[in-house]
């Protein structure tokens, strides 16, 4: 990781051609965000499926959809005769929009915003997560193809549709599909420039469990079947304030702690490569800038520097993502429930496992009077991690340089994606990102800048040739 | 109080009449629930007052439909030429059915359900809560009319269409039409029995205070404009895990004690009279009936006999209607929210008061480091409570005795009307109930029997001659 050297021939080329004919990539990425494929509701899963297939096809690959337990894979390959192979994973599914107020009138309107603060911009849902870093890698490989006539690796695609949900069927295709995934690294597009332009590498993620407490009636008291009249409460205890109190009792008031027993157990400190990479970071990382992004007024924990970004990135969070019970719509309805329920999940760091969170989370319950509340997984998957002197790290590393960044190098990112399929089942180094600024992920007003999907596909052609280098 | 007189030549004659036409006055009551009448969605509503008053008139009222903020009331009268008038003041809204799971194919359809356990009964919203003994009663009107040519009493009515919401325009109409509600004895009609046949008599109820408490973002930390990505728990603070501390703030572990300091201030404890109708109520009440028809296996109190209807009429209760927080929906949607909202109300018993209560709760929010959760009142209204030596008492336990049945006399109900408006704002002597069986107000499968609906219009025809004969 010296200097950075000049731009390989090829890459300047290329990128010559993507700034010349960017009008057309864009309308590739509203394509994409266009086709709704909200995979928590099924809701366009295959149309999108076969979009996506459709586009592989237009760019030179084969591709075909296959048939999960749930939602399809997109699955294709691009054999350019190159000695080495990158896999790209993606995924096509996104996040509902229920309860969310958009600015912009349909959320799948792909609207292009000319006076957004961060410049214009795609409004859409999928824009940043992640249908438009995918439909901009897309492109970049059609630039190649139509600039050089070939690409500097094969290419093969594993194209999800149930990334929102936990991937609960890629775990099973990936084993099944083995010989046909194997490369030689491993990548997933996304757009990693901060608010305030810095670019951002993340070396791994945390693992995921995401569960539900579900409080009902039984035994303990309270009805069990049906709600019944409020005013029996007198006399009746409630579901609700039950379920209530098993979240209460799992925090400090504060916040700041976990107090389930164990919680952490497994979890470990950061290594000497780790603590180099914050050390790096707190000199450059802005807290301000996050809670301006997020819109909160403080952290939770009154920390600064590297300790803040220690408990981001090695801290295990448990988070209750919704609550439910009784009347849901305006108005009064004075009933007492006879059930609550609570969608939570956990993001647990290396060497953590999500077995033995919910065995110390089941025990937690039982130790507190609460044996009565189910905890129902709905799915959980590793944390995944990798290291700085992996290639696809380097030439990611070199791409950013390249093109004037220097990147803030994180040693994990707080949310979760089943990426140790490709680092630990598939055993190949990996990488994750690229330039480009989106925000609002899982929130209404999800967006990215057009100036920022030029610049990704910019340095995605960059990336392709330095890893091919790299490689070797 | 001595053994029951034999009945007067009138009310028996008139209760020919209703058994030989019951089939057309349980059409009556058909009529009446299948017109939706929800006041929490504004859905039937002028409908159902316009089919009220046209029932008044076709029963020989002069009846006039007078709008209100929200929702209007039916008010009528006739003028039986007698000394003493009757205000009969009820209720034509019903809850909403949302999120309710009927085993009828629709909870307006009035359907006739033969094989009910209990015998066959009409199961609908507001057959039993309380359209349906509003349509009993003024059939037993038109039914004196027809067989007798004129009524013992004159009749007021007062038929509003915001009961469910907590009457936020009753206590205006009546301080503005105090002249036209002049009457000397209140009463609402009610399906009393339970579920063994006993009859019940209640001599007023609770009060009411339904608020809601809502936690945003803030000052304190958490997302304030819109949910977040889960992953960032780890250093922002939890909208729903503080609501879920401030609700499990106020109970015990074993929800048998409300913890808010002061939330029984002013609670009487209950006087000579009423510890005479509870000793004599626990020879009787039957604490296992009452689970069964709850569907309710225990009670919050390991107290049984006078002890536990004590804490029944006495005890004011505190509960969580419902609460809301994150994605609503199936399916994972892996957010942090910045709001989480409770619906609760309290029902509170003699000479405590709403305004203390409120009080109280937000001195305890405060107290508790939770100063940020905003505590909104949507409504609240007093307790009321009637003698047993009360003209109208009288006369509804001579019914009982006449056809058969020893009331069960309860101090009050638990749950809320504002019966105050009669009893204290308007002064009079006051009942309510009847004979006739029904259950699961507020809650799936209401019902009603046809055999319970016959006996209350019988009995409500002895009712209005002995209250006649008692107000002199």
């Amino acid at each position: 990781m010296s200097s950075a050297p000049a731009p390989a021939a090829p890459a300047a080329r290329v990128q010559e051609h993507i700034s010349r004919t960017f009008d057309r990539h864009l309308g590739q990425v509203r394509r994409f965000v266009r086709q709704v494929s909200i995979s928590g509701e099924d809701r366009g899963i295959g149309e999108m499926a076969d979009l996506v297939a459709a586009r592989l096809r237009e760019i030179g690959a084969r591709a075909e959809v296959i048939a999960t337990a749930r939602h399809p894979v997109v699955y294709g390959e691009i054999d350019a005769g190159a000695p080495r192979t990158l896999l790209l994973y993606g995924m096509y599914d996104v996040q509902p929009v229920v309860g969310e107020r958009w600015s912009v009138s349909d959320p799948f309107g792909a609207e292009l915003v000319e006076g957004h603060p961060q410049g214009p911009s795609i409004v859409a849902r999928g824009v940043y997560n992640s249908k438009g870093p995918l439909a901009c890698f897309l492109n970049v490989l059609e630039s190649i193809r139509e600039v050089e006539g070939r690409l500097p690796l094969n290419v093969r695609f594993m194209i999800e549709g149930e990334e929102e949900l936990g991937s609960p069927s890629l775990p099973a295709f990936v084993t099944a599909r083995r010989a046909s995934l194997a490369a030689d690294a491993g990548y997933f597009p996304g757009f990693e420039q901060d608010a305030t332009g810095n670019a951002v590498l993340r070396l791994g993620c945390k693992g995921e469990l995401f569960f539900e407490l579900v409080c009902r009636g039984g035994a303990w008291g309270g009805p069990t079947r049906r709600a019944v009249h409020g005013s029996t409460a007198v006399w009746y205890a409630s579901p609700p304030v039950r379920l209530a109190q098993a979240i209460a009792s799992m925090f400090s008031l504060d916040q700041r702690t976990v107090t389930v027993e164990g919680f952490r157990d497994g979890a470990e400190p950061p290594g000497a490569e780790d603590e180099g990479l914050l050390a790096a970071l707190a000199g450059r990382f802005d807290p301000r800038t996050q809670l301006e992004t997020d819109e909160v007024r403080r952290f939770t924990h009154d920390l600064w520097g590297v300790d803040l970004l220690r408990k981001y990135v090695y801290e295990p969070s448990l988070n209750v993502d919704g609550i439910v019970s009784g009347h849901p719509g305006e108005g009064t309805k004075t009933i007492l429930p006879h059930e609550a329920r609570a969608k939570m999940d956990v993001r647990f760091v290396p060497r953590m496992r999500a077995d033995r969170v919910v065995r110390r989370l089941r025990d937690h319950l039982d130790r507190h009077g609460l044996g009565d509340i189910e905890l129902r997984v709905d799915h959980a998957f590793p944390w995944s991690k990798v290291s700085v002197t992996e290639a696809p790290v380097r030439a990611m590393v070199e791409t950013c340089r390249e093109l004037g960044f220097e990147p803030e190098i994180w040693p994990l990112q707080a949310s979760s994606a089943p990426f140790y399929l490709l680092t630990d089942e598939l055993g190949m180094p990996f990488v994750t990102g690229g330039l480009g600024h989106g925000a609002r992920a899982h929130s209404a007003d999800e967006y990215a800048t057009v100036a920022g999907m030029e610049l990704y596909e910019r340095g995605a052609a960059i990336f392709l040739y330095r890893l091919r280098e790299i490689l070797g």
